[in-house]
């Protein structure tokens, strides 16, 4: 196989009560990667459309390239030539796993094009180097999702304990990315260290609420679940009109509405399309009376994760 | 029906990662109570056998009559005379829901001799009553599995908001109460009122995990998530030997060792009764070679909560 294109999703991480724990997967938007062999050994990154002119072409500096690396060093590949062709189609620096996104689909499609040496989730450690390598840190819950597909829980970031959990099938999500820019960096300082047993003691149970409605296919409950007591009182001062248009997704009948990864994009979780699709006209018309753009995205939860486009 | 006997079990509350919304019902041991209509309209505690005249017997300061008292009012039944007769069957102040078994055992006996006129559920009302008056503060986490069995989330205190998760088949619960005493206000008052943002993270990754793990029969990720990074290492100090508890617990091939609710007990969840059982015995000799008296309990965790004995 000397050509081979693939599509790795958005993800929507922190999921109201799962801070730095939680995150799933969308099946639309997200990124799109061409390989195409070269005659050579040689890594390029041949052209990136859709990031503005933003992400760096060094492929030591870009994460499709870096993890494509990675990965091929962990296997002893030393002979291999690849031009990357990266189609953004998705906002960067939104909360909505960008990074993310890109870390995966490159080396999707490149086990794909080698036979699968390697298990999808055995691919985890060289994706988490290229999320580290965009955000600084390396967490999981964006890669883990945009990997896996559906909801997934980091257990434990050091030993990368992942758990897929189950995706009630009429679960859609509905993003919205105001065009402001929130600093992944500035949305973290903001946080306060510490806090109280009793905040810590409320989000844990939310959290074993959410994962149980996952389980159970209980809407009401993923619904009285959605609460965040800690992350989103203190982040949504980042984003210009947060609590309109949370008041708007929930009065459209979303089951839970917060903050999309570390924002300023803001996601809500509903039961089926319509409402899905009412919540996003909702949550866009205070972006639009505030005068700010947006980008507004419906979808399904992704259960599946990356898929091959071409071969 | 003139007379009803009825049991409640002891309880697991915390669960190693599940402070204050978590908890788990045992089939042994717990507490039985008899009912006997009396012909006047009086409530009166009869005997209270197994509690070395610790426990009151007037009927505003017993949590089993209090919790009649209140159950009856609530239903406007003010004729019904009624002795009752108490059998304590665990250790009191000991971690295992002594007085949450009580709360139960006296309004599920006489919710049935009264042709149930409400839930099971519905009683939890009239149990918390119970709970906060022995107690001083009302937590479900010990009557809720009390009253439903198995292992029951607590994802709102002030609602009531119970989740009940599923228990799977094999799980073995080891309970072992050293003859110490420990007072839950002072198992309240040493806990920090404040923690680290990281410690409340991991510490609800790992609740996600044991939840997930019940629901997947998953025993090793039960094991793997049976983790307390902020309650035990405060609590423990309180309890001689507690480490060497849990290595000799662990070593035997139990999934997770920690404090049983506030202790002095300590449970370990195992997978069969084979492995429970030698954890026991290990257990045991730790504290005979301190030579602290002890009582053990090997039990199923109890997934239908209490049960009537005798009409």
């Amino acid at each position: 196989m000397d050509k081979i294109s693939a599509f790795a999703p958005a993800t929507v991480a922190n999921v109201a009560c799962g801070f730095d724990v939680l995150g799933f997967a969308l099946d639309y938007p997200g990124d799109e990667v061409t390989l195409v062999r070269r005659n050579d050994n040689k890594i390029i990154i041949a052209d990136i459309s859709g990031d503005n002119n933003l992400l760096p072409k060094e492929v030591e500096k870009n994460t499709v390239s870096l993890v494509i690396m990675e990965y091929l060093k962990h296997l002893g590949i030393s002979d291999l030539g690849l031009d990357i062709h990266l189609k953004k189609q998705m906002p960067l620096k939104s909360g909505m796993g960008s990074s993310a996104a890109s870390s995966v689909v490159g080396v999707f499609a490149l086990n794909e094009m080698l036979g699968h040496p390697l298990q999808t989730i055995e691919l985890l450690p060289f994706v988490m180097k290229g999320e580290a390598l965009a955000c600084g840190v390396a967490h999981a819950d964006n890669v883990a999702p945009a990997l896996l597909g559906g909801f997934v829980l980091i257990r434990d970031h050091k030993s990368l304990d992942i758990i897929q959990l189950p995706t009630p099938d009429e679960l859609w999500c509905t993003v919205i990315h105001p065009e402001i820019e929130v600093q992944t960096k500035d949305a973290r300082s903001i946080l306060r260290k510490r806090l109280a047993m009793q905040e810590a003691v409320a989000q844990s149970a939310n959290l074993g609420g959410l994962i149980s409605g996952l389980y159970t296919e209980d809407y009401d409950l993923i619904g009285r679940s959605l609460v965040d007591v800690i992350v989103e009182p203190q982040r949504s001062i980042l984003i210009p009109g947060f609590q309109d248009v949370k008041k708007a997704s929930l009065s459209s009948g979303a089951l839970g509405c917060s903050i999309s990864g570390s924002g300023p994009s803001i996601f809500a979780l509903s039961k089926g399309r319509d409402i899905a699709q009412k919540t996003g006209e909702m949550m866009g018309k205070v972006f639009g009376n505030l005068d700010v753009g947006y980008q507004l995205f419906t979808s399904k939860v992704n259960k599946v994760g990356p898929k091959i486009l071409d071969k």
